[in-house]
């Protein structure tokens, strides 16, 4: 395998393109289209959450077609708590785009991020689709990262290269954050607003594409968290359109392992380029937990602790508070053995079988929260399964960006 | 019944202390005492975190003893994380406590609240006793409320008086916060760093004074957040003396019944105090959740948009953003029809049936946001069960705070 860049449009048969509709009041990027020269089969993973934004109900109906061919996407407005007037323009966008493509509606997908509970301008999006179309490019994948941003600081995109039989593979990707995030997104029959959309020329069918894209989410995007809230509109959208020739995978073969693997690589970088984005972030934090009874208290303890507010406010002040570790594990509702615990903050150990480690040198632990990279691991003693989940540091930038969001 | 001044020395027998016993760098009070002049029944609610602070390990097994005089307090150290050493520090506090009032250990309670990991500084404790001892007084309540403070910027207790029969029973409480709080206390056999002393001079058994407490804490200090964060050291206690003259209440009669109405508004109030002081707090936020199937479903739902780190920003900022509440709402994990909610913002209703309400005014909801209590009420239109959970606005102060806490 091997890191390339490029997004969307590496893979071959993709185009994309991206443009100012003037939904961003900044006057910034904020239509973007994805399309594939070829028919697709794609898989989506959608939001948990019971509101769930008008585009996700259309594309949690339009994704149980059999293939796919284009993604149109807008920020600046997630199209979320709009009533059946949303629910139709979710609907319109898509029609609209499917149609200029000479698309049927059911092979367009839509997504939406920006605020809730303001109408959709539809009339800025339709009168842009005729150029948003004929601005698709193989050169595309730029604008299009581009357009899919919020808060965001840097664009969120990259692509891999697989060998599958004699055929090279390509997986491209691009994501956006930077708040409300904190993704528990499940395939349709899924679990993420993040926003993440993922193009491969691999030749696999629907079935395998969706059980790649659950295994490769659940270890990713959804083991990500900003702020702990969860998105109306989390979305995650695969399209594979077996241009690059390989045996078509339609069962879990090694092949399938291998594309999977592939898939999980670029999906784990992804997630992680959204954590360090993270709204007012200025650390970037790992978490290990191992030693657990099942990989589900191992993933339930990280996830708690990722969450922690307090210990997120510790590593913004670089103070090596390592008891809110304690707490936050010990409120995930995992049954472990508080005697049996170890802590280490990066290489040095602080807790030891429940209580602070011999030597624990508080000093150095300062040091090393001073680094832009934290790592915390706890070791729970109690069993062999582990899990990693990543957040950020949590600023006072935060709240200030948080505090004037809508106005 | 009625409202009187005075915390855990206003019911009849009970005497209080507190001072500076150097536990605290900044020098204030951190040693408390609270006794009572006959033995009392005692019950207990303790943190459902899997690492629970020495002091707490204690109490719970000390609180089956069948009567109790005594509860020794600091602050300015957790006592948590500091493994046997700790386990035998808080019981040594305990027990010398004991000695000096003439007491058996098992008679005795204790509390810590403050850093998790640093050695509990015991001789400095042990020099004090005496002295606290010594102090002990009918007008000492105040000196105690003072003396449990952490970050907390005012103290906070008050007391009811109730008439039961033909007796004037009196209950009293002091409780602090002011960080590290989402309690979820269980008194043992139930479920909260607050912590929280109540002191009643009622005539009760045992066995209902832990019901009642049951039912107190549930729908108080367990409805309350400040930064969705449990503690390892949440306790609340409440001690009962019979010296009002009452008949004793030994089952779930009329009379049970007014002292559990007198206790929970007595809790009630204590918890709304303790997120009013919440730490960086500028707004105290009620949030009523109607029209739930279950009252489970109800706190469930109130409690999880309590915790939204962006809706609490945004009431921080004064900006009526409340997309937030549907999408804290909908992470909730109850099952409700999107379709169905209506949400108030104090009189304004700014979502209707899940999209936003007609006439809706923005300028309005702005206008109220920059009230010190901001009163949100989500129905979900699905039934008739309701619940009430309590936070405050999420500030850069509390960033300030929490990111120079160990330092």
């Amino acid at each position: 395998m091997i890191v390339v860049k490029g997004g969307v449009t590496m893979a071959k048969g993709f185009l994309a393109s991206g443009l100012e509709a003037g939904i961003k009041k900044s006057g910034k990027k904020d239509l973007a289209l994805l399309y594939s020269e070829v028919p697709a089969v794609a898989a989506g993973a959608f939001t948990t959450n019971r509101f769930q934004a008008s585009p996700v109900k259309i594309s949690k109906l339009h994704i149980k077609n059999k293939t796919h061919q284009a993604v149109i996407v807008n920020s600046g407005n997630a199209n979320c708590a709009n009533g059946k007037t949303g629910d139709r323009s979710a609907w319109e966008m898509a029609c609209y785009a499917a149609t200029k493509l000479g698309l049927s509606e059911r092979e367009m997908l839509v997504a939406s991020t920006g605020i809730i509970g303001v109408p959709l301008p539809l009339n800025r999006i339709k009168a842009r689709i005729g150029d948003l179309v004929e601005g698709l490019s193989g050169k595309g994948g730029e604008n299009f990262a581009e357009s899919i941003l919020t808060t965001d600081t840097v664009k969120k995109d990259f692509a891999v290269k697989i060998k599958i039989g004699s055929s090279i593979v390509s997986i491209g990707g691009a994501c956006k954050g930077a708040g409300m995030i904190h993704p528990n997104m499940k395939t349709e029959g899924h679990h993420a607003t993040m926003l993440s959309f993922i193009t491969t020329d691999a030749a696999i069918s629907k079935k395998m594409l969706e059980a790649s894209l659950d295994e490769a989410i659940k270890y990713s995007f959804n083991m990500v968290s900003v702020d702990g809230d969860m998105s109306t509109n989390d979305s995650c959208f695969i399209l594979a359109n077996g241009l690059a020739g390989n045996i078509k995978i339609e069962k879990k073969n090694g092949e399938y392992k291998k594309f999977t693997e592939g898939l999980k690589f670029l999906t784990g970088r992804l997630a992680k380029m959204l954590v360090r984005d993270g709204e007012g972030a200025t650390k970037f934090v790992e978490i290990d937990v191992v030693g657990a009874k099942t990989k589900e208290d191992a993933c339930a303890v990280a996830r708690k602790i990722s969450t922690s507010n307090l210990l997120k406010c510790a590593i913004f002040g670089e103070d090596p508070n390592w008891g809110r570790i304690c707490a936050a594990a010990g409120a995930s509702g995992v049954e472990f053995d508080p005697d049996k615990v170890d802590i280490y903050l990066g290489g040095i150990k602080s807790l030891s079988n429940g209580a602070i480690a011999k030597n624990y040198d508080k000093e150095k632990a300062r040091e090393f929260f001073k680094t832009k990279d934290v790592a915390i691991r706890v070791d729970l003693n109690d069993g062999k399964a582990s899990a990693k989940a990543w957040t950020c540091d949590f600023s006072k930038e935060y709240v200030a960006i948080n505090s004037e969001y809508s106005t």
